[in-house]
């Protein structure tokens, strides 16, 4: 399946199937005059005897989101200079989200721009395929420390995600409820129909490809996140400061903000259009802990929510809620308002 | 003076006259919710109680190439979040070259990119304040890493020139032979005439403006430097491998490189266009050590130049020659060919 982005110009394809990885890098590396690996450390790990093996050399980005710090930053750009890169040359990534944005800033501020390939290896990675987003972290937060530079193709070998461990799937299937419920009421009841007994990445894969999708209409119609952008923040005002405070999977955490954003738009629009019980036992049956939000600081978690970046104002708090699937909407919610929503969900579990 | 630039969008204007500072400042600062004030340490104690006295708490950055290391850098960017920068605030960079184009990184990758203001301090940041090009060095070598990032506005006040020394203004100043060389016969009779008792900010002043508009002329054609905005590197292939060789400064070591250029134009043309005594008189004159280039070593010069980002095939080094003042020419010369050149310039002083 192929995909190809809608940017008014700069588009690239992004491929998603099984087994395509070495075929597709083929097409994009040969129009360059060399090509340069930057790989997950674990991921290389797992994968050099085999889908990988046809790598020589790769440069090793440390795992995860360890990729994202400055240090580690540094090293992967003097590497890629001690190996001699040039602005004729390709860089290709391959890992999560963590590694394409640490690999995507590299690849954006080495003589100031040279052209890279993100090979996705997570679940999770499918939302950052889109968008543009480069980033590293600083000591005062996550991705505040960046660029805007798109990937001149994007190949999600959906192999990688055979060797994902459960809690990895659990996280990036998160976004892909996120993309679901941004779409429309029959993507969402497919969905949870294909995965009633869990996920299994062959069931998921259309999904995945909708979820691409979805995700590329909003940035697409709003490229500086001034306006309906905002809606992919779906589950992640809450769940952003749960998982900071509860160190929970980016993806889990989201997962249990959304079931908050379901119960507090039922709240605010003082009627039941979300059957909460429905999600409820959805959710948990997967495996998403959507039971902790019992245990959850209402005035803690509103401190921490103020201090994201994207609630600058501090009276009132962004929110998305939800009027009805598909449709969503921006709002800001006064602080005392949302501790008391935040305590009546917790009451009703 | 104002000169606008001329871009098909992002323009942005460069204020250049005498006492302009905090009048121009103000125009600019009133329509951001606030303003982080980036310093070079050196120009903030030389004039902390002087123009600089309306400044509070400024982020000083390191004096002049020291700020465009990778752990400068860091800090820097933490400092900016440190004070708490948001998307809606502005950057002003108050220093050199260095420090325009290491705030400028800084700004163009904070929080993906927030606006800047640049105040030039020196007279070789004439140059910089055209081209949009931000950068840091690598180990591996300088400006390495970076982005393109224009300012919203370049504020030149002259009275800075005031206090710089005079291997600081000598070195500005061949920037500004060069601007004078690419442009037309005409400026450069003026030029020599205006300085042949020395170099004087109030004389020079005309020249800069032409300087930049000479520059402008060159980006704005070609924007992603392939074509004609190579002329700009005039002086520049040998003079980057006299500046690292001998610590010479920039724009002195720039100088010594177009006489040079003048010299090899002659000889590859076989015709006597520049007349090379007028040139050695002027540039001796006003404390260029011309005659040092009696002492290079070519095939060492050569060996630099190969390094160089611009000069990827090693075969034939690219050299900007000149058929006559304001006609500049891209063209690449055999390594043997050029060692020949360079004995023989070496042999004519």
């Amino acid at each position: 399946m192929k995909i190809t982005t809608q940017y008014k110009d700069g588009n690239y394809a992004i491929d998603v199937s099984r087994g395509i990885l070495e075929d597709k890098l083929t097409d994009y590396t040969s129009s360059y005059n060399q090509v340069f690996y930057l790989a997950d450390k674990n991921v290389y790990r797992l994968h050099k005897n085999g889908k990988l093996s046809f790598i020589e050399d790769p440069i090793l980005m440390e795992q995860g989101e360890a990729s994202k710090y400055f240090d580690a930053f540094s090293n992967l750009l003097e590497s890629l200079l001690e190996k001699g890169i040039q602005r004729n040359c390709l860089i290709v990534i391959i890992g999560g989200g963590a590694a394409g944005d640490a690999g995507g800033f590299a690849a954006a501020s080495i003589l100031r721009g040279v052209d890279y390939i993100h090979v996705p290896t997570t679940l999770l990675a499918h939302d950052s395929s889109i968008g543009g987003k480069t980033a590293i972290n600083s000591r005062h937060g996550k991705n505040l420390i960046g660029a805007f530079h798109r990937p001149k193709g994007v190949v999600y070998d959906l192999d990688f995600l055979d060797s994902l461990p459960d809690s990895e799937m659990l996280s990036g299937f998160g976004e892909v409820i996120k993309h679901a419920m941004l779409r429309d009421q029959e993507t969402v009841d497919a969905l949870m129909m294909a995965t009633k007994d869990g996920i299994d990445v062959n069931t998921v894969e259309p999904f995945i490809i909708k979820g691409i999708e979805t995700k590329m209409d909003y940035v697409i119609k709003d490229e500086n996140e001034s306006g309906v952008r905002k809606h992919l923040n779906l589950g992640h005002t809450l769940g952003h400061a749960i998982e900071y405070r509860y160190k929970m999977p980016h993806g889990i955490a989201v997962t249990l903000g959304i079931y908050a954003a379901l119960h507090i738009s039922n709240a605010l629009n003082q009627e039941q259009t979300f059957d909460l019980k429905r999600y409820y036992g959805y959710f948990k049956g997967l495996g998403y802990p959507v039971e902790e939000l019992k245990t959850i600081d209402a005035e803690d978690m509103i401190s921490l929510m103020t201090k994201d970046k994207k609630n600058q104002n501090t009276d009132r708090i962004g929110y998305i809620v939800m009027d009805s699937i598909g449709e969503a909407r921006f709002t800001e919610i006064d602080q005392k308002l949302l501790i008391k929503l935040i305590k009546n969900l917790k009451e009703s579990l």
